[in-house]
């Protein structure tokens, strides 16, 4: 336990009563979700039901210095609710409260707890949808906190491009506001995007205001197969380039459509696929299927196959946002590494190239899955945690990867964070920025207790003066 | 003079020679713009040719607090360039090199003084264009840094969504990259949005990474005059509910149509009308066009007149860009007030309805235009500097509008920025978050010495402990 925790934690408890837990399982289970790092439990969880909630609980933490993990669904990859220091996990599962939504505007304002699907479900009707899509059903306010996106990025944005403000607890128990309903404004420094991605280290998200996107008035999603992931990748990237408005185009390698099929029980080809959809008018989508096929053929890629029934879609949909567990299964008993590179489009068939020779020459099991049209691929490593000569490889192949990354421009992450598991990436990446990001950190956080050992050490950089 | 400027412009006059001017007109010239606010002139000018300059400049300054001002093509409206407390202006507009155009990857990499049209001129033939146009043809780094957008923000974005990266020099002459050429990355804070908008008040940006755009394979531009105002904004904004793709969407009101009849020799009718854009394949405009068309007839708005040549639309959209001279050149002798709130879509045809008037009680005359897809308009307030009455009368109807667009959750300025003139109006926008403000201006600029009395005012704000 942290030397602060017992004074903080006695406080909390007066305060919050039933629901503060101390439970073992509840607290083990808040620290591990879906990571491959090794993490560690907090001492106590909140189950906060406000923002004034949250307001009370740091402000108590941090008269006591006692840190504090923001938690939403514990689906992020990068270790960002291990308790690495101990202390408090704020859960925020329980605000899931659509606050408002504004067809005519275009936006509403959330709960941070709230996950994808329910906000979806409450905008059934509306007309309205909100496309940013990661492969778990994660809760909106964990999703700024990583600067998620999915498989709908490349025409949609991330949530850097979608969220308009926040309402955000800082560290001293102050509450604010980061931006306005405005679609644009420039009035002062750029708050939201400075909490989108900040991985709960300074400050807890309680409330979001985010944009909406019309329903496309027609869907057309296809999937098409290729000779080589390089064929693949160069087509979509030849339909970027030529401006083709493609909603998705996801790349699954033949040994990750092996491993759908098995777990969705799906019956396609076990080749390098393209899953695209085009959104628009069905004049529009029409001339995009049109171009994207002149494209796809001139790659040595297939017949488009169509899945035109809603049902159909949402089924081709659903097998690719459950490649991560689909690979798992390849491999029963074995842990998954996400890899997560992004890097300028133009690289994107080299550097899958080169990865490709790291997997074999490394003797690892590896089905691909990308957003190719951000230039984001990840990898599912399948490892035994047991085997520390595969722990080495993997390693070594991660490494490989970010260098590969850094040398054309890219970065370490595309989507899944920093959290413990890529700080030395993040310093490499960053260079003398580092200091600045340190510096951010210490003004908003200066007794170091929002989710305290993530994504960068402060005190490895000295303040500006 | 500033107390420690003697000291610092020794050293610069030593390190710069020539290129460091303290000519009373070229200081005069680099603090008085296009401004409307009184401003003071900088002690001395440095014409930069380098990030290394910039850097040297400011570790001098640095050592001896001296002020530092950005300047790019000094087409500012806010006073952002004015040097309140003395000190050095850097001038960046000998910095205009294209470093990289990468069309592959649809990005490039320009030197910050390096203005929009000299951009897209070095876009020629590589089929891509820079799309952000605001009013002036301004500086690529002075458009970072108060967060431009222009005509094209509806479909293209602002200067936050575009701009990849920056190269920054911090007040103690750190250099320091933002971000990568990954088309998305969670890679720690997003420093990149914190200096775009930033005013230059947390550092120098002298190289920017910007996204392009291909040029769209067909553009179709038009002019449809509607009955009133309320009739035109209405019809974008159902335009925008019913998700066309408008490329452009601007208003000009009946006043502000005369002012360009007569300054760009045009014959238009002479009634409050929208210039429109839509760009994609010939059969995605046509498609656009019919159904913009259906929405405008169902607001009253008239036929479209075409400028399919591109001439004409090149003709058309620099009388747009030219509205400012246009208003101008209404009442000879007068200075322009340009005003820039931003509300959600929804709330456009109510507030500038209550704001046109206000314009007409408080005998004002301010033509109007407006980028109303994205719920921002401007009117040109045409005053008599030495008329003390209607500058008072002027104050009333900026009071009374941003007070308005903070009633339903809009911003005092959605592309002009805060400078000296809009300090207050900050503060009743941004409320508790100021501090936050305050606390990231003191973390980068801790000796204050970066154009200093824009913004915010610091000391008005304890430092978080």
């Amino acid at each position: 336990m942290n030397g602060a925790a017992p004074a903080a934690l006695a406080q909390l408890a007066e305060r919050f009563g039933d629901t503060l837990s101390t439970a073992m399982a509840v607290r083990r289970h808040h620290a591990e979700g879906v990571t491959w790092h090794a993490t560690r439990p907090p001492d106590a969880v909140l189950f906060a039901t406000s923002t004034r909630d949250v307001s009370d609980a740091l402000t108590i933490c941090h008269t006591h210095r006692c840190p504090v993990i923001p938690f939403g669904t514990g689906t992020s990859t990068e270790g960002q609710i291990s308790a690495e220091r101990g202390g408090l996990t704020i859960d925020l599962s329980r605000m899931t409260q659509v606050l408002r939504i504004s067809p005519d505007d275009l936006d509403c304002t959330v709960e941070a707890g709230i996950t994808r699907k329910a906000l979806n479900a409450a905008l059934r009707d509306t007309g309205l949808f909100f496309p940013i899509d990661p492969g778990a059903d994660a809760s909106l306010g964990g999703m700024a906190s990583t600067r998620a996106s999915g498989t709908n990025a490349v025409r949609y944005g991330t949530m850097r491009d979608v969220v308009m403000s926040l309402t955000v607890v800082l560290a001293n128990g102050d509450v604010i506001e980061t931006g306005s309903r405005a679609r644009k404004s420039a009035a002062g420094y750029d708050l939201t995007r400075l909490f989108v991605g900040a991985e709960g280290t300074l400050g807890v998200i309680t409330e979001v205001t985010l944009r909406l996107a019309p329903i496309p008035e027609h869907i057309g999603a296809a999937v098409c197969t290729f000779p080589s992931v390089d064929a693949a990748v160069s087509a979509v990237v030849a339909a970027i380039q030529s401006a083709i408005p493609v909603a998705r185009a996801e790349l699954l390698d033949a040994l990750q459509i092996s491993a759908c099929n098995r777990y969705s029980k799906l019956q396609l080809a076990e080749r390098p696929t393209l899953f695209l959809e085009f959104h628009g008018t069905p004049a529009g989508v029409d001339e995009q299927v049109s171009r994207m096929g002149t494209i796809a053929a001139e790659h040595g890629g297939g017949a488009f196959q169509w899945a035109t029934a809603a049902e159909e879609r949402s089924r081709l949909w659903q097998a690719r946002h459950d490649v991560w567990w689909a690979a798992l299964a390849l491999r029963p008993g074995a842990k998954g590494l996400p890899t997560d590179i992004c890097v300028p489009i133009s690289e994107l068939p080299r550097v899958i190239a080169e990865t490709g020779r790291d997997v074999t020459e490394l003797g690892l099991i590896a089905p691909l899955c990308g957003h190719v049209g951000d230039g984001n691929f990840h990898l599912c490593v399948l490892a035994d945690p047991a085997d520390d000569d595969e722990r080495g490889r993997i390693a070594e192949l991660g490494r490989r990867m970010v260098a590969r990354a850094h040398a054309v421009g890219g970065t370490c992450t595309g989507e899944h964070g920093i959290g413990t598991g890529k700080m030395k990436d993040l310093v490499a990446e960053r260079g003398p920025a580092m200091a600045t990001l340190a510096a951010l950190k210490r003004a908003l956080d200066p007794r170091g207790i929002m989710n305290p050992g993530k994504v960068l050490r402060v005190d490895a950089y000295r303040p500006y003066d």
